[in-house]
């Protein structure tokens, strides 16, 4: 297909609100009055993000995804985003159909729209690009920085089971029933980032991160943001029944599960536990209590009142 | 250089109001009450915008420029962009450091600043996409759709420069002296977006374009998009001396020169001749008028009243 095929036919029909329909040089995000606006882009790369034998609807969907947790845990509702493409000679048209269909759904389940983008032919590796956007109440985006000494610690849903299908992917040996094993799988192609908390987050947290790196890494740069130290209850994260079923339930399965990095869960701090908790009710999303914020620098990771050493920081892209 | 290393050793000083440094998850953008914000993103590939053997400072300049003269055309006045890029292993740490260099030079010059972006490594070419912001009052983006029957066509600065030099770099034979080649490389390498006539479109132009695709083929999709025809005088293309030493001044030569694209001058409508040439004037900015709106479908390129035959509608990025 040309390039002018592929957006009047394939991308035109997700355009929402100030998108032209694809069919001007720019689009335009009218002013909200009393919210910020905010933004954040991430690129997601074969053979680390996904693998080019995922189906093409849940790249699609990944793609938007670890921008849609960047959003949640900054306390923004989604509005838009923008795709940049580079697709290489092999795509072929039912592929970006198929893409294009996992976004419809999740433009969708999220109430987002495509605003623009940029679609080009490439040699190499097939790259997407995604950048969302979403507004916040002004003067609320919840940052890295903010984080207090007696705050606890707390993240959404399940850590580790991106990082569990990730294994699999690798042949890496395992006695999982077929259920066990597409649950993890799926988490890794197709994450959940919790859009429903956004608002909660905005309200009561005092400093938040998507987990993208790993738990303990990406703790590790809100407790340096906010200039505090943080422990983490090892015993208290969060773990699904498969990932204990694939990792086993050891303090080196936990340490794994807490570096594994590609949850696209928010991990975040806040002094007032009970409107936490009533809030994480409300929203109907799952929120553990995983630890506290203390003086100092660094995160420690204890079990039973040992610290595991925690060998890597989490997954870095180079 | 480590991921984290690039961030805050290159791209970090760079960063500007609502990057938080590129220390955070998210950018912010602070609503700019009556006025609407305009978004751009296009991406520049190696051996099509630019070649491998560029200098650093001129790539990183290019993939922001082709952005600018989007909110040029569409009338907004640029604040600030993200940069997607994926660095294959051949780059060097002092690469990154001339490609930050032009980035400040091109931030200096268009008053804009880094809010934030991706930083992966790929092995497959170089790729940059920038994503850039613009401010236009509420409601004032110039649109493609615009162009009334009775409008005068008008272009910025000179078309097929940067065509003129991409044929050099395709070793096409030459008799220019070193003046002339090298001016014509500089266009290729560095565009010259008129950003200083943005607020003049937004107030004077009816529809308005980039010229990315090439002049012809750019006033196509002008006047498919406002439902018009359009008449251009081929003797009244402005093209430099530098260019019809390259390429002659026939009819031929002129085609060339009007369908080369990579020009990222506007063209652009309008009903008003005195006010825009006054503004033109104001903003010291060249503006040439080039043609005429009428009923119809299409774009004829008139010379001496024969109509010249346009054998392609422009560049295809396929």
């Amino acid at each position: 297909m040309h390039e002018f095929e592929i957006i009047a036919e394939i991308f035109a029909p997700l355009a929402g609100e100030g998108s032209f329909g694809l069919k001007d040089d720019a689009a335009l995000i009218a002013p909200h009055p009393g919210f910020d606006l905010v933004v954040t882009t991430d690129a997601i790369a074969e053979g680390t993000d996904f693998f080019a034998f995922d189906p093409a609807a849940t790249i699609a969907r990944k793609a938007l995804r670890v921008n849609l947790s960047d959003l949640a845990a900054k306390g923004a509702a989604p509005i838009s985003y923008l795709l940049n493409i580079a697709l290489p000679p092999s795509i072929t048209s039912q592929w970006l159909r198929d893409f294009a269909q996992g976004l419809k759904d999740d433009q969708a389940q999220f109430g987002v729209s495509l605003l623009g983008g940029d679609t080009a032919r490439t040699d190499g590796p097939l790259s997407i690009a995604v950048t969302a956007f979403g507004f916040v109440p002004q003067g609320k985006m919840v940052r890295r920085a903010g984080a207090r000494p007696g705050d606890a610690i707390y993240v959404t849903g399940t850590i580790g089971d991106s990082g569990g299908g990730l294994a699999i992917f690798r042949r890496e040996k395992h006695a999982l029933d077929e259920a066990q094993r597409t649950y993890l799988i799926d988490r890794y192609r197709l994450p959940q980032p919790p859009l429903r908390f956004g608002a909660a987050l905005a309200a009561h947290a005092t400093a938040s991160i998507d987990v993208s790196d790993g738990l303990v890494a990406d703790l590790g740069h809100v407790a340096a943001a906010s200039g505090v130290g943080m422990i983490i209850d090892a015993a208290a994260i969060p773990r699904s029944a498969a990932l204990r079923a694939l990792w086993d339930d050891d303090p080196a399965a936990i340490v794994r599960a807490a570096t594994a990095g590609d949850d696209y869960q928010v991990a975040f701090t806040a002094a007032d536990h009970n409107a936490v908790m009533t809030a994480a009710r409300d929203a109907a999303v799952t929120v553990t209590r995983i630890g506290q914020v203390e003086t100092g620098k660094g995160v420690r990771l204890l079990l039973n009142g040992q610290q595991l050493a925690v060998q890597t920081s989490g997954y870095s892209h180079f």
